[in-house]
C-alpha cells in the first residue's frame, strides 16, 4: 500500500472512532487509561526491549546524548507514563459540559455544549514518553489521535501502541480511538497535516524546524508554539530582593524550558543598583550575560549584545540584558522581540502591573512572579497537549478544554422565526 | 507600487494600528462607531452618487438582478448601515473581561483576560454594507481590519472607508484601523491570506466559490461556513402539529439562508400521517419536493431524490425529504450529509431530544424549534461577522466574543518556582 492510501486509511479510521468516542461515557473512557496503565507496567521489560532496539540504531546514527537520553525509557519513566495516565483519569470530563443557558425574548433556551474536536494529529520527535500522555490526553477529551513519533523511536513508539490498543480493547472502546504510524517515511506526516477531511487539529511537538515545517505545509488547523523567548522587565518601582529572586529563577530554575526567560529588561532607574547584584547569582551559576551599551557600562564582564540575541531562545545559560528608558520602552521592546509566550513585570506600582498586564500580548502576562509558572500543572489543568503561542483557539498551555470546542444548543418548545 | 508590496504596506500599518486599538478605552470606541454613523449619514447622497458608478458598471458587465440589489445602496440600506453602528456601540465591550481569577497552590492567582486577535482581513463579495459591519465589529472589539470587498463594489467601498476613517480621526483613533484595499487586482486576495506577519485570521463571506478558493490558499487561519445543509428530523414521539410549524418556518421563512432546512428527516411510524399535511403547507408556497422512495409512496408528487440532492444547500424553495427508522438513521444521515451548520429534532421524547442534542456534531443543535433561529442577533450576540462550521476556535455565529482570544494572567507577590 502507498503511504498516501495507507494515511487516508488511518484518518477514516480515526474520523469513525472519533463517532463513538464522542458519545463514550466517562467512565468508559477513566476504564481504558486505567487499564492502559495496567498494561505499560506489566510490559515493562518488553518496551525497554523495543527501546534498546532504538537507542542501538541512535547510536549507530550518531544521535547527539541529549537526544539519547530523551529516546531512553526507563523503569522509572515507564512509571511516570503510568501515572501520568492515572492522573488524566482522575481529571474532570469536560466533555458535554453544558453552560451559560438562558432564555431568548423568542422564548428559546440557549447555551453551549463542550464537545470534542473530533480527529488530533499529533506529530512528535524523540521522547516516547508523548505518545502515552498525548494519547491520554485526548482520549479523556473524547478525541481520536493519528500519533506520528519520531523515526529514531519507532519500536518504543510501537510497543507503547500495542498497550494502548490492549486498553482500548479491554474498555470496549474502538482500537482506532488511537493509532500510530507504523511507518517512518516523511511523507506520511505531508499526508496527514493535508488530510482536512479526517483531522481536526494538528499539534506538532519539537524543535523549531518540525513545527515550521509542519505550519507551512499544513491544510488542517495547527496548534503550535515557535519560541519562548519571555521577557522580564524589573520596573524602577519594584522589590528589588523579590526582583533578584524572579529574575534568578525565571533563568536558573531550569534551561532547556520554553518558558525560561531569555531577556532581561531593566529600568535604567534601578540598573545600576539591581544589576551588580543579580550578575552575581548568575556567575554563581556561570551565566553568560550579553548586554546593551548601558547594562556594560555596569557590567563590564558582559559581551555586547547583538540584534540577533534579542530574538533567540538560547535554551541555555545565556542570557541578554537592555536597560530601558521606563515602562514604554520596555513594552516596545517586548512588542518587536517577544515569541508572545510569558512575559513578566516586578512592580509594586499598580497602574504600571495594570497597563503591562493589558497591554503585553502574551499567551501569559505576569507580575511579580517566574515566569516559569506558565506551565500546564502550574496552572491546574493537569498536564498540557502543549503550549501554544497562536491567538486563535487557545493560548498558552493547552490541556483537556483546548482539545474541545463549544457548539450551541437550543431547547424549544416550537418556537418559529416570525 | 506592486500589489505585494502594496498589501505588506497595509499590513504593517494594520499590525502598528492595532498595538493602539488594542489599549483603546470603550468610550473612544463607542466615539468612534457613533462618528463612523454620522459620517454615513451626512453623506448619503454621495454615498448613492459612487455607488450609481457601481450598478452602471454592474449592469454594463451583464450583473444578475439579485447582484445587482445586493450592490444597491438606497436611503433605507444607508440609515440601516448607520443604525447597524449605533447598535455596535451599544454592545458591551469584551475586551479586558476577566475571569476566573483563583488562587493556586503555589500562592499565585490565575485567571484570564480576554483581548482582541489583532488584525482581522475580511474578504467578501458584493455587498457594500459588510463593509460597514464587518469593520465595526472589529473595531468594538479591539482588532484593526483589512477589508477587501468585491470589484464590483469598489467605488461604493471607497466611498464607505473615506467615512470609516473621517470617524476614526474625529474619536481620535488610528485611520489605519480600518483599511479598504483600494486595488481590484485578485492577486491582493492572495497576498492577503499568506501574510502571516500582519493578518490574524481571514473571515471570507460570500459564496462557496470564494470561501473554497481562500480556504485553499491561505496561510493564516480562516473562520469560515460553507455550506448551510441543515436538517430537521421529524421523531416518532412529535408533536405533529408544532412538527408541522417548525418543518414550514424552518424551508419557508426566508430560502436564500443558510439556516434554512434544506433536509426533513421522519420517522417511518408517523410519515404516513405527517408528510400529507406538511406537503399541503409546502404546496402553499410552491416549494418542489424531492422524496426518497418511501416518500413518494406517500407524496407521489414528490420527485425522485437523489444522491446529489441530500449534499446540496438549494437556497431555494426546494425540500430533499427522507423516511427513517427511528433515531439511529436519523443520526446517521445527519452524520454523512449535514454541513455541521444546524440540526433540529422534534420529539416529546426526553431520552431522543437527550441523544440527540449529545451526538449531533453541528455548530447549533436545537430540540423543537425552528433552525433559522441560529442567528446572531436571535442569539443575543448584537451582530454576527459570519457563522462558522468549524470546529477550532468559534463555531455557530460568530460575534464579538468570536474575534476575540483569552490570555493568561497571574498575579503574584514574588513567587518562584521550585
Amino acid at each position: 500500500m502507498n503511504i498516501s492510501d495507507y494515511m487516508q486509511t488511518l484518518g477514516q479510521q480515526a474520523r469513525q472512532a472519533a463517532r463513538l468516542l464522542a458519545r463514550a461515557s466517562t467512565s468508559d473512557k477513566n476504564v481504558a487509561l486505567l487499564e492502559i496503565a495496567t498494561q505499560i507496567r506489566s510490559a515493562a521489560s518488553s518496551l525497554k526491549e523495543e527501546n534498546a532496539k532504538d537507542l542501538d540504531t541512535g547510536k549507530a546514527k550518531g544521535l547527539d546524548a541529549a537526544m539519547l537520553d530523551r529516546l531512553t525509557l526507563t523503569d522509572a519513566r515507564i512509571e511516570q507514563m503510568a501515572e501520568g495516565l492515572e492522573q488524566i483519569a482522575q481529571l474532570p470530563d469536560p466533555v458535554g459540559e453544558i453552560s451559560n443557558m438562558t432564555y431568548r425574548p423568542s422564548g428559546i433556551q440557549l447555551g453551549q455544549m463542550r464537545v470534542p474536536l473530533g480527529v488530533v494529529g499529533i506529530i512528535y520527535e524523540s521522547r516516547p514518553n508523548v505518545t502515552v500522555d498525548a494519547a491520554a490526553l485526548c482520549l479523556k477529551s473524547g478525541n481520536a489521535t493519528i500519533l506520528r513519533g519520531g523515526s529514531e523511536a519507532i519500536h518504543s513508539n510501537q510497543a507503547i501502541a500495542k498497550c494502548i490498543e490492549a486498553g482500548l480493547i479491554k474498555a470496549g472502546l474502538p482500537a482506532n480511538a488511537v493509532q500510530v504510524v507504523e511507518t517512518t517515511d516523511r511523507s506520511a506526516v505531508d499526508e496527514l497535516v493535508r488530510m482536512t477531511d479526517y483531522v481536526d487539529v494538528i499539534v506538532p511537538r519539537g524543535g523549531k524546524g518540525l513545527i515550521e515545517r509542519v505550519s507551512r505545509e499544513a491544510r488542517v488547523p495547527v496548534i503550535k508554539h515557535l519560541d519562548g523567548i519571555c521577557h522580564v522587565y524589573i520596573d524602577a518601582e519594584a522589590d528589588l530582593l523579590m526582583a533578584e529572586e524572579i529574575a534568578f529563577n525565571a533563568k536558573c530554575h531550569r534551561y532547556g524550558v520554553c518558558n525560561a526567560m531569555e531577556t532581561l529588561l531593566v529600568d535604567i532607574a534601578i540598573a545600576a543598583e539591581f544589576l551588580p547584584k543579580i550578575a552575581v547569582r548568575y556567575a554563581s551559576e556561570q551565566v553568560e550575560l550579553r548586554g546593551c551599551e548601558r547594562t556594560r557600562e555596569i557590567l563590564p564582564q558582559a559581551i555586547a549584545v547583538t540584534e540577533v540575541d534579542w530574538d533567540t531562545e538560547y535554551l541555555a545559560p545565556i542570557l541578554s540584558i537592555r536597560v530601558v528608558n521606563g515602562l514604554d520602552e520596555a513594552l516596545d521592546h517586548i512588542d518587536r522581540h517577544s515569541s508572545a509566550h510569558t512575559e513578566t513585570i516586578v512592580t509594586e506600582n499598580y497602574s504600571k502591573a495594570r497597563r503591562f498586564l493589558r497591554e503585553v500580548d502574551s499567551s501569559s502576562v505576569m507580575v511579580n512572579a517566574s515566569t516559569r509558572f506558565a506551565d500546564g500543572f502550574e496552572y491546574g489543568l493537569g498536564a498540557e497537549i502543549g503550549i501554544s503561542t497562536d491567538k486563535i483557539h487557545a493560548r498558552g498551555p493547552v490541556g483537556l478544554l483546548g482539545l474541545t470546542s463549544q457548539k450551541w444548543i437550543v431547547l424549544g418548545s416550537g418556537q418559529i422565526r416570525n
